[in-house]
């Protein structure tokens, strides 16, 4: 086990996997720098260990199931959930060296996994997300492997200034960067908005307004209220109301909105997965419709990723180049801030429980 | 030169390419840390040198033969087989630095290479292949590069546990990681073999015994023997008899044999050639037979390189990691002893040439 | 700013680009170890700042144009042509830390920049470049990006001998490794020469010979005459005349005659990029011949870039290996003591000017 990162929370609920991910066959991913060998047991319920054979080192993830367990591809040796081995042809695997397993939940249609010691998840569980349990919201969604640091994904998403420029084709308007942006903290976590009243619906929401049986040339109040909390999750209230009935608070007919769902898993220090998607609390049937946002916020998600790259490398390149932390930037400076917190926190913790 | 690396044994004869590959070009090709360039004279012996012009540095084997030299393709300095340069344009090259020649022998129909020191290798030869020299014989084989450390295949190949799982479709079968393992040394080489009675041929056998003229159907013995040999050759003796004839031992009509030839052959700590083959006492005319094993074995081999490629991945990740050492591994860890032997002889021998 | 690199000049005009890579968007390119941004401003004139925005350091050169501004794409400022922002919006950019510019023009049909401190590059200019300015030169040529030390290339380019092997099938022939070289200073320049007599012109001049209304197949005197200047240049005077006529000095009308224009520009210490070209004094309005030379220079040229990448790789695995320095070595020999002086030159000056 490698030292403590300096960049992410260990322990905490990161998104690892969609359910449809785990099939059949294992799959190795690495999360917060531990490579993982996820697999479902008889029952179908799923878990994960270390992608490493006690006996030899092979992957795991690179063998199959039986009976549920993992077996690894080399030379048989069977693994079981809990990180013991459970056999081996003509082996006593009794003293076989442990391998870590990881707890893991499936929930509100993502794999979660906790990276950090086990024992201190106990008790806890993923984050409730309230649309995931309501029959009359639908999501749908998809990931990217993303070569930056997963905080720049952050940075973005908690300010949606960016928008203008680099989805202007889509969502982006000139009337967010013209809007004022107000940031705060909510406990423990942080909130940014931008409220733009009497403006043009651009393309994407025009889409909305149409899918949800409005006029999409009608004057329109629109909202962005970003949240993110720990250890690296950004949910997006978004939406358009016809101009003047409230906005965000307008009735329910009068407005088409959403909730953009962002679950940035570190991978190393300068990779992530982004799992992206979008809920909505309207038409939740029509499969049609999901298919077109997912593919919609496919194409828009996937122009932030020559943006964040290039940004990673610049940045690698100038490691002491202090950035600017305008009002703009605020969200992204408050989230990194409560992880950097947590992270030192975790640290104490560490060296506290090792002996002197 | 660089410092003598500590994986591999340098005075020893290792298969360097397959006579094919020499034709009227040079061949670069790196062994045990060396870059080195390959080439025919005018007689059509092989040999080896630096890939290194003296005059500029550039690569020799990118350039021609001429007169029975390596010609270099920038400035047309022509190389000796002796590391001498034999001309250049306008100059004289009688004091040209000298690069290094390595012993070069083609036998067994394989182009072998001497990288340590020229003189120690005077009076030796690669090792008899006795199959190689029999008109009752043929051969047919290929190689691969391999992302692995060379020793990474000798465990494999010493371990045939790993058919089972590895290649489950083709010459692995339940039976095998069911009978007992014996490991022993016999002078320099380590011996481990597997014998199986009474069981039902794995497909690949199948395919022997009807070329043997033999049925298919029968109950068979199955012997597996796998015998290293420094610095990195294994051969293993496997067959089938018809069932309760004497397994090994049965007369030559009632079996299907052969031998599995493998060199492997270090060209980085983490890479490696690996030539393999079939040598077999049956139907040695039969061209497409040959053709048929050689594709056959091609794509059972190929199985292996994802599994080692990914093994040495997590190996490097992980170098503090003891692995296990099973009585299924012996055969790996003795011949690894064997070769961290010799290793080490060398290194003192070293050591005791150099002044003060 | 990294530390003053060890193998370029500075303080000189560089190659950076061609007038048509500079269109309606910006373009990113390493000039001597600095990312650079390019591009127009609304008259056309070209620029170049750093290629990272002061706000969070996102790649400039994927942003866009607008009003002659280079603008992020990411969040939206706007860089001036002098490093500084000249807006953002909702922000007051006159506190924001400014980038480095680099100087730049456009002059004899190249984007010329200043790598080093802009103050002194004030008074000077590109070299001036007599063709460039005469309507009765043509000139046609492109660009590579090669993985090696830009001095590999000005080696190469100083030694012709090196066409009679890398260039057999074109513009090689025996005779030139033959003919005698010589080599001089000429101020702060290096000329190194080679001429031969009464030879049979090479597929490359035949086709010139032709295309000068001259008789391909008649004896002729042959000539090349290569002149480095620094930072990186070399312009190489070559020609044939029908043999006997005075060789170099032969009237216009019996002889076909070039400039073969090469402009090296480091990018990294061990790659550049290499602009390549040939001006000509006949048929300057046959654009079909100078698409003819291009094309005919792209494939020759394309030759050396095997040969010099792996003479790099050589190098970096034996960087303390000394290379030969022949008679035909000493214009790149000579070229490389310019460079090294004019660097050690700058290092001086650089240090004086820091308080100590």
């Amino acid at each position: 086990m490698s030292a403590p990162p300096s960049s992410w929370i260990r322990n905490a609920w990161y998104v690892a996997a969609t359910p449809d991910e785990l099939t059949d066959k294992p799959l190795g991913r690495q999360i917060c720098g531990e490579p993982m060998a996820f697999f479902r047991d008889a029952a179908g319920q799923a878990h994960a260990v270390e992608d490493f054979c006690p006996h030899r080192g092979a992957r795991l993830s690179l063998g199959f199931l039986r009976d549920g367990h993992l077996v690894c591809g080399y030379h048989g040796l069977a693994m079981g959930c809990d990180g013991r081995a459970v056999g081996m042809p003509s082996q006593n695997v009794e003293r076989f060296p442990r391998i870590r397993a990881f707890p893991v939940v499936e929930r509100h249609g993502f794999i979660w996994v906790w990276p950090g010691d086990a024992e201190a998840a106990q008790g806890t569980e993923p984050p409730r997300l309230a649309w995931a349990e309501d029959p009359n919201w639908a999501y749908g969604g998809g990931f990217f492997h993303v070569r930056s640091d997963y905080r720049l994904m952050i940075d973005n998403l908690m300010d949606l200034t960016h928008e203008t420029y680099v989805h202007a084709g889509s969502i982006g308007q000139k009337e967010i960067d013209e809007a004022p942006v107000e940031t705060h903290l909510d406990g423990g976590e942080v909130v940014t908005s931008r409220r733009m009243t009497g403006i043009h619906a651009p393309p994407f929401w025009r889409m909305a307004l149409r899918g949800a049986g409005l006029d999409e040339n009608a004057l329109v109040d629109r909202w962005q209220i970003c949240r993110f909390s720990p250890p690296g999750h950004v949910m997006i209230e978004v939406g358009v109301a016809l101009a003047g009935h409230g906005g965000y608070d307008a009735p329910a007919a009068l407005k088409a909105s959403s909730i953009v769902v962002d679950f940035m898993t570190p991978e190393t220090e300068t990779s992530h997965w982004y799992f992206w998607g979008m809920a909505r609390g309207f038409a939740p049937d029509d499969e049609a419709l999901t298919a077109s946002i997912r593919d919609g916020q496919r194409g828009i998600f996937s122009e932030d990723l020559a943006v964040l790259e290039a940004q990673q490398a610049n940045l690698l390149r100038h490691p002491d180049r202090g950035l600017l932390k305008l009002n703009i930037d605020a969200g992204g400076v408050h989230s990194r801030r409560i992880i950097e917190r947590a992270v030192a926190a975790e640290q104490i913790a560490t060296r506290e429980r090792r002996p002197g």
